[in-house]
């Protein structure tokens, strides 16, 4: 039997459980997985359910569309997996990490390309039979750049445009082709140490612990609604180099938790701010 | 306007969450919260909402009682202060966080009395204008020293009975008088460490990660069904007694997130097992 | 056997774990424990050692004093209770837990007194025989509260200043009148969110944990060396008190074990981070 | 300048550290890291110093038994990448982790070759160009298969090998054949689900926290002394597969840093337990 999500963005209102759940019941379809959220500060409802059984895609959220608030965003995806593209520079740790999970079926999702600003990653995304495409950027405007980069993304229309450490910053052009689709992962504890080379500030201001943060991407760099954080603790015998290398398996594994609640559609963004059911 | 905490235990079954939704609107109350939790496995079905409007307690369940399956169990707590006792022992670190909780208003509920089977914390109790009650248990059977316990804690007839490091091992009658309402805070990460000096037993062990739990209390010594746990790291350089230092920290926080859980009515228990909604 | 703490801060430089323990050995002392670190990038050497015997300490800092290059600091400390003074506002979850430790003989210090500049805290510090002194602050320049503050903890001439959630700014006269002698636990995981309402910084910016910071008290607000940092998941579903209530736990944590650490003469500062050994 | 890495395990005797020192001093070499640990209920004396300078291996070893207690263990080790071999079953996240880390350096390590008892990682390992070697043990007594994998791991006479999710259990043979050689991982928070299917029993106990435990391999299965652990929050809502799912972030990370540290010569045993230096 065919699975889908259905996701609620609206407003709260009395009856809203009910009215959802009415019109499911007299669809004949089944409720696998349910959550709600209420924000109090801004009156925000959020629903995410998954159900099962044979339904006419059109007719239920005309049906929804009838009984939820005039405003509300709802969205109906066929359990299925996602197409992403992946945008990388030098580093290995975290496309290498979604390559191996990739290979062994533990990462829901087709690998369409990886795009890169260097060569360097050319061996390692060939010999897991991905396309790999280096697009440089070596005496070329920002602009131009990321517009051969856009192209070439979208030649292959993907649901999500991965950063696994890809060290470009994105013009508000990129940001607005693919809105909430591309998911970035900073090598910090944000807001900590925003900008460039965070374990550098870390290591200069002495922490004993760092992190790293996945966030949606937006125009104001590092500053995207986060959706996971992890932290790991350090010392004073670390060297930044060495803040580094333990920051990044914190990264890899940040990384590979955020996309897994996208891949599953459990995040919902108001504000600054992600809801994740 | 007053609010409730409707709690719903039952099989799953197509239209509950309707169901339920129904009669909550017919009834013109508003969904505050909501979670329910269906586990596969066994197929249970659990739901937790808080609701506010008026509402005649006697025609909302017998209401709710006919939408849902005939083994459900289903109850409806008027939000407010829960009575609790206070079982102790000698260590006051537990003891004296809740204490510390409660006179500034964070522990939402109402200490009604410290029982102890030694009068070392009677001064740290007193302090706080909480009646003490030393029920020694030197010279005694354990099922008569338990008994004067029983009659003590009956005196007071709590909705919960925390154990703050009680060092006593229960019968079962007391399990059985009490059910599902004693609170226990075990100073190890269960079930690693099972038993007596869980401290001295890592320590010996050699291991790298320390913990706490908080759990019911069952028949099976250190079997129940767990709550909350976590955490702190040691190394080669800590004794078993700064092992225990360090776990003391671990265990106030850990039952005092448990009791919170408790005290919110955010806990059903399934098998051996909690949902945490 | 009495038991010493040996403290060098010193330049690196061939020979000098040599020559220490030479000294040491000449004089008949044991090594209980030692520890060094090399800063590698500023060429900066420190030496913890807890020594037992029967020693003269001129002696002893004389002869050390003649094998250490020239600008060492070396101080030798005789294990034992240091005297504390606390500073505090309203909030009683970081002074309580101080004084819990205290009664039970957990904390290895001598509480000799509370100044606050609300009279909140009060009651529950003198239901610990403690010296309570409420110096308000109201209608008062900040220079003047202050030296009166000041005044105060000079009657007590302490050697650590702990400041429990005292929510006043400090002066430059305040921090050079106990340099590298005040500890103040920050309610966030800095440099994240430094200044006022961290939590509610935190809660806007939607991050997916907090924290808190032990920190040595400098001119500059909330950038001292940081001793001690720890930290809490929250989610979506927490208001910004949530997240204050849950960081509570985190910061009577973190400011103990960075308290735990200065009693033990754990810490040496170079620049504006700690060396913990 | 070469470096390197002096390892003493002894019994504590007043003067160690001078007479360690001393004789470094007098062949003119540099302490670049030091550190020691003496446990004080064994009386076991530990020390790995970091040293540079032009020196006789044997000299130094012989100068430094002479001034050693007469049961002393000192190893004189040239900083050096090691040589490792990797055993391997079906699964993939472990291994994975390695060879991405070994083709960008970060692995401080020469893979020699993968030992496999099914084919199903060949592809993987053979994209990095690294010797797989398949050694069924289909209809094989344990002996004989173990065996052949004996043989095989000496044509390469490693330095370390590593148990990268090996589901076979080893032969006290094996284990007497690489003493303090065999670094495993296994997927709990030992001592907590000793065994098989460590993921099923924890979600059985219902446990709120996961883990994962590197250890040293001995006859005792699952009780080697530990190296390293880490782990990670759980709720109702996962099922065992979940629980694996997020467990295997744990494994891998867990064995990299048990890994690292005995590339680094920091691991030393005593008894079943770990001094980390």
């Amino acid at each position: 039997m065919k699975e889908y999500i259905l996701l609620i963005d609206t407003f709260d209102a009395k009856g809203l459980v009910y009215n959802v759940s009415k019109v499911l019941f007299a669809n004949n379809l089944n409720i696998e997985q349910n959550a709600e959220y209420v924000d109090k500060e801004t009156n925000k409802f959020f629903m995410r359910t998954v159900i099962s059984g044979d339904l006419n895609e059109n007719i239920l959220l005309k049906e929804l569309t009838e009984v939820l608030p005039k405003e509300s965003t709802i969205k109906l995806n066929k359990k299925s997996k996602k197409n992403i593209v992946i945008l990388a520079t030098k580093e290995s740790h975290v496309l290498g990490d979604l390559l191996i999970r990739y290979i062994d079926g533990e990462l829901d999702a087709n690998i369409q390309a990886v795009i890169a600003n260097h060569d360097y990653l050319q061996d390692l995304v060939e010999k897991f039979n991905i396309p790999f495409h280096c697009i440089s950027a070596e005496n070329m405007e920002r602009e131009d750049h990321e517009n051969l980069v856009i192209e070439k993304i979208n030649e292959y229309n993907p649901e999500l445009i991965v950063l696994a450490k890809y060290m470009r910053i994105l013009t508000p052009k990129f940001v607005e082709t693919y809105p909430r689709k591309v998911l970035n992962i900073h090598h910090s504890f944000l807001p900590a140490f925003i900008g460039a080379n965070p374990y550098k500030q870390a290591h200069h201001r002495g922490v004993k612990i760092i992190g790293a943060t996945a966030h949606y991407v937006t125009d104001d760099l590092d500053e995207g609604p986060i959706i996971s954080q992890d932290v790991v603790r350090v010392d004073h015998t670390y060297s930044w180099q060495d803040m580094r290398r333990a920051g990044r398996n914190v990264e890899k594994v940040v990384l590979s938790n955020a996309l897994q609640l996208l891949l599953e559609d459990k995040v919902f963004v108001y504000g600054n701010k992600t809801v994740v059911l």
